[in-house]
């Protein structure tokens, strides 16, 4: 049974993981019969009302906040250990770019957190395989640019040219599909980078997962 | 296409919608092409940590929160008309024994909040299907008991024998099936009544969405 450790940044698309592309994501891999573990870091953040976008009085914790999708299945970031898995994977969702990284402010020349950078280098080194979904392949391209990995977020122009000022290369991929770089055993797919449907989302993650455990 | 109104109770399942099963209905709904609309009511509600169950200080609200699942595209419940859709569903989750109603507490005798209460009556006098997962039957139940509908939620014996004093009927029925009352137009499933595996909740709830629209 393929180990695979999936790290989210929150719950929903504003300020959290992408709970669409994340739930597709723990589907896909339960039906592959993947052992899941879910990691998030422990720190607070700035949670918005998804209806008026203002800033809520109460700051949120982001591993706490997580578990609301996981079922409480949750572990600290800081204790996860790449010799412990086979694959790693990442939903996508602004949190990826505010809680994991601050690419939001900085793009390509952002800092990502230091548990997910170890954490990225780790698996790439142990030559694991990482699935990235929508705005998460920036954080991996961020993390392992210089080795000149190739990545998708689907065809937004501003975005992918930013991605390449890491280092990273940068392919054109539809919503329903994914990118492979077999060299480097990184697996990425838009999913909402595009104004998608749920179905095609969760059509283009069971192919990114499928990979991910084939190559795990 | 089909035209399908959507209710949730928040966002997580100890004090909302089960993310996954309401995640796993829209998936299954794009695929089968319907068009979605959700609804929550616009209260607050008592929010807890999902790891140390402990209450948040600052109060949330049911479709704020709820709107965290559906990238924000929510209505207020108050503004549900049966006749605008053909067919009702609602994941379960525990906010629907607390935010919709009070069966947490009451149980068989719990008050249903009335723009719930009088959506599933208009519904159903209107022949229109309602399909609804894991604990929200016991809801459906609670308001169309009278008419001896037949629901299931999964095979426990204290909650099917409690929705039984409804004067509904109860049938046990494995995660990955669901019940059809064909006379009544009342379709459930259990998915997390079960401590199931999260592809066997997708496939419950897709066989759910697939008689539900059919049935619209």
């Amino acid at each position: 049974m393929k180990k695979i450790a999936v790290i989210l940044s929150g719950c929903g698309n504003k300020d959290g993981a992408e709970i669409q592309e994340t739930v597709s994501l723990i589907i896909a891999l339960s039906q592959l019969g993947a052992e899941v573990t879910y990691f998030a870091p422990n720190k607070e953040f700035q949670a918005k009302n998804f209806l008026t976008n203002q800033a809520h009085h109460e700051k949120r914790n982001v591993m706490a906040e997580s578990a609301r999708i996981t079922r409480s299945q949750m572990k600290d970031l800081a204790t996860l250990n790449a010799r412990d898995f086979d694959a790693l994977a990442m939903p996508g969702g602004y949190g990826a770019a505010i809680n994991l990284s601050n690419w939001a402010e900085k793009g390509a020349k952002c800092d990502v957190i230091p548990d997910l950078e170890k954490a990225i280098k780790e698996f790439h080194r142990q030559s694991k395989p990482i699935g990235a979904i929508c705005i998460a392949p920036a954080i991996v391209a961020r993390v392992l640019g210089a080795h000149k990995i190739t990545v998708t977020i689907g065809n937004d122009k501003e975005t992918s040219s930013e991605i390449e000022k890491t280092g990273a290369l940068h392919e054109d991929c539809p919503v329903m599909d994914y990118i492979t770089d077999r060299h480097h055993k990184v697996i990425t797919t838009p999913a909402y980078m595009y104004n998608a449907k749920p179905h095609e989302v969760f059509h283009g993650i069971m192919g990114l997962a499928k990979e991910l455990v084939e190559m795990a």
